[in-house]
């Protein structure tokens, strides 16, 4: 043990008391704040980001956002979206590929061109232009997800499409960036992009289609190891594994983590204990994904007109261009279900932040541009909640199974 | 935001797959080795910290203890506690009280001064011989609470005094390092460490007696809230909640979440979910405790005989002094149960090496002595689960409830 490495020790222990502080406040701030919007009828995933928000650097800052917190934010958005597809048949997302492909396709391409206009005709370089386009493109779908899973309505068709789309959006996404980045850096590697592409796709392709009678097959074989609670030990495995070949394929964690739900969706003899304590899992950990978005927001990097005016634009134009964009994809299912699906690919979170770091850390967009998408990704969660749960209410809940 | 923000969000996110990776393969490596281990009919826990050792510095060096590990592990800890406190009624411990003071007080007392006497005879200095004595002196149950849990043999007498037994100890521990600390500062403040053991004392008792009626209360209260899984979240926030207190006056967060989980001991109406769930994040969280236990040694500071010999003299010191010491305290139950409650007590884990760090940052203990302690506190923790098992094999399954 090197003498630096003592300290660190050292330092870890005393940190302990502090770390489980903050923990505390995020959980207890988050959970105030979920019970105070449901007794205001209104949507809890908004208070949550809104006690964020609040405790965060912004306003008390009472908590700083840090390796820990977004750690555990990251595993809250993983588990949340796990729990989302062990409650998603791969059939019924494949039922609604067609549209879900167009509405992911759709809702790239409008946005995207959007956003670049947008900064173009107001005076930005063009490789800031288009990043801030990139930016734009994917939507992170944990907040609707959570919302129409609290409703009991994941397997409505709008749901579902909403789903199947943002699985698509991601990998489009993931292209744009390619292609955006490697503009920035001089030539467009059109090689590497095709491979990323192919891997991608591929990577979705096989899970979503061989992963269910994979798992299926292998279930009585994880249910007869030594261990305690192996099935709840498989399913975790599972969940984390493929989110980590999704993170280093390039596209979200997520994906990897909702693909791997789906593939146990199917039921099995101890699914109930199984997903309840998966269940407990997703609870624990979903506040921080939660608070942890409101914590990014930086109230300081708008002392400027000018700043305030571009992200109120900005956080439109997101709104604005996936509504078209996706509503008008799924129009011939009606002005309603277009309405909900364009509303439930509005919120960007964590995934236009990421892209907006990357642009960020090549320098080729400036700290104001950085504040502007900021602002865009945690506004679009909050507003997005609101609209659907009286899009959704008086939806009849599907039919189990 | 500013430039080294922005530094830090770029890195983080980043480093996201790369955090991924080492939680991946430390929860897998765990479970591996637990399958292994459990197909050699030997203790799983074993094989989870063995994991460790393999995964961390000393061997493979893939995953390097960070605070993000440390965070995982210390709530891994909190919850194992947490859900052996929920499987805990208050009375079965305060029926034991006072054969758990006794174990208590002797398993202080004989390791103390084995430790510093060995140390003193051997020529260090006072101070250091003092502080080696310290860290021998408290506990872990998470290992044995662990062990018992998974044979289903928490309710037994001897189950019970060494819950109860490891609860008082580390009030002891607290009360030993605040006066070894001290000395090593100048003077002992014996106000000060009045008022630490009066309130550790205080909280310790007033939540164990008026804990579960005070939540039997709230309980139908938390039931109404419009929160989703109410109870669940009510039940982590009190864990959380006393874990933090406990930190805060002195005493391990694990005392706290103990107390916690019994206060929820008594059963409610949807305490099966409830618990289902609380053994989700349980099983999610505890590998990461057990490896990283493991990952804590260093096998580099054994390259000379002396700290070789010292590593396993102060490890035999440690199991011996303890079995002693608790084994008399309880040899009125006879000799298998004064054996059983002598080996429960003698892992220290983390409590132990909290006492080094201390006494390395107060430069009171050198970089070798620290390699000893670590060594004691990971073997201590691998030698008592097979004396455990076969300690407890054939004992009847004592009745639910």
């Amino acid at each position: 043990m090197t003498a630096a490495d003592a300290g660190h020790a050292a330092a870890s222990a005393s940190n302990t008391n502090e770390i489980l502080v903050s923990l505390l406040l995020m959980f207890a701030g988050a959970k105030l704040f979920a019970e105070i919007f449901e007794r205001l009828k209104q949507p809890s995933v908004v208070g949550e980001i809104l006690a964020g928000v609040l405790i965060g650097p912004s306003v008390l800052g009472w908590v700083t956002p840090n390796e820990i917190t977004h750690t555990l934010a990251e595993l809250g958005v993983i588990f949340l979206l796990f729990s989302v597809g062990l409650e998603t048949k791969p059939r019924s997302i494949l039922q609604v590929g067609g549209t879900a492909g167009m509405v992911a396709v759709l809702g790239v391409i409008v946005p995207f061109f959007a956003g670049w206009a947008y900064m173009h005709f107001s005076g930005h370089s063009n490789i800031e232009s288009l990043f801030l386009g990139a930016a734009m493109v994917a939507t992170s779908v944990g907040i609707t997800a959570r919302v129409l899973s609290g409703m009991g309505l994941l397997s409505l068709i709008s749901s579902r499409i909403i789903l199947g789309a943002a699985v698509i959006d991601d990998i489009l996404g993931l292209l744009v960036l390619a292609v955006v980045s490697s503009m920035a850096g001089g030539a467009i590697d059109y090689a590497e992009i095709g491979a990323t592409a192919a891997l991608s796709i591929g990577f979705v392709v096989a899970v979503a289609t061989i992963g269910a009678s994979a798992m299926k097959r292998a279930t009585p074989r994880i249910a007869r190891l030594r261990i305690g609670h192996s099935l709840f030990i498989g399913a975790v495995l599972l969940c984390f594994g493929l989110a980590t070949v999704a993170a280093t394929i390039g596209i979200a964690a997520i994906i990897g983590a909702f693909l791997a739900g789906m593939a146990l969706a199917e039921p099995t003899e101890q699914e109930h204990e199984t997903h309840e304590q998966v269940r407990g899992i997703t609870e624990f950990f979903t506040p921080f994904f939660l608070v942890n978005i409101g914590m990014q927001l930086n109230v300081d990097a708008f002392a400027n007109r000018e700043t305030i005016v571009a992200a109120l634009v900005v956080t439109a134009l997101a709104v604005v261009t996936k509504f078209v964009g996706c509503g008008l994809a799924a129009i011939r299912l009606g002005a309603r279900r277009a309405a909900q699906i364009g509303v439930g690919m509005a919120p960007r979170g964590e995934v236009g932040i990421v892209v907006a770091q990357i642009g960020l850390g090549m320098g080729v967009i400036s700290d104001k541009v950085f504040a502007v998408v900021l602002f865009m990704a945690v506004a679009t969660t909050m507003i997005a909640p609101p609209l659907l749960v009286p899009l959704f209410r008086n939806e009849a809940k599907p039919a189990p199974g």
